[in-house]
């Protein structure tokens, strides 16, 4: 039993320390990935914009859809900036990524908070409260943007 | 009034008409959408496989939180397949989708449905239920794919 449970321990260390890149089968899957899931984000992000510019009618639920939508790729990007993931297809990300890990991460939360306020914004229905949290969550993509994506 | 309300059903009869490309602004941006959400939810789907055929441990938080991405990705690439995105970017999307909209459907259709399941068989924790489900979402990605991508 002391070995089995020795066994367990060592493997359970080495899925935390696993780093995040470990999922991807290779540096290009992880790219292609995290490129994926912002594009998705992105196009949904895009018809809130629309709404709260005035450009598309406000629709309610489709609102909501598309900020719940947002709010459940805004989780995703994150895991596919592991370690070695600088390089291996064509990427914007910048070092800076991995230089400083630690002021990415504090953008990447943002972004994540502000797509579940915005959810709850378009939950009310109202499209002030949805222009509001709009603003706030693509002033979020803009500064990470800036300073990690290559122009 | 009456001249509002006519205005305002002509609004919805266009919304409820309108093709589901027209959430795209262009047929390119829908092709890199689907295709990025069938990519997201591959690779999520892989994580479960490699679990499913023994190449990596089960864990059960893992295949969980694997299983939902899979189930909210799968609701997404559908609507990108509208009139128009047939063509505009390279695509293995087979003339069939377009031609065959009802038997596409039900496709779509039964993968929401099949990756439904699989979450609700992760969420027991127990690994045969995992195998089942996942075979048979697995088989329903197969017999899509078969009919309606290009090899």
């Amino acid at each position: 039993m002391k070995t089995l449970a020795v066994v367990a321990f060592a493997a359970a260390v080495v899925t935390l320390s696993a780093p995040a890149s470990a999922q991807f089968a290779k540096p290009e899957d992880a790219i292609k990935y995290r490129q994926s899931a912002l594009f998705v984000m992105g196009q949904h992000f895009g018809r809130l914009g629309a709404m709260a510019n005035g450009r598309i009618p406000f629709d309610a639920k489709a609102a909501q859809e598309n900020a719940d939508v947002v709010a459940e790729m805004a989780k995703l990007p994150w895991a596919a900036f592991g370690a070695g993931t600088d390089k291996g297809a064509p990427t914007k990300a910048l070092p800076e990524i991995w230089t400083q890990q630690a002021k990415f991460k504090e953008h990447s939360d943002k972004l994540e908070a502000e797509t579940v306020k915005l959810a709850a914004a378009a939950k009310t229905g109202n499209l002030d409260n949805l222009k509001t949290a709009f603003g706030s969550a693509a002033n979020s993509c803009k500064a990470c943007h800036d300073n990690y994506r290559a122009k």
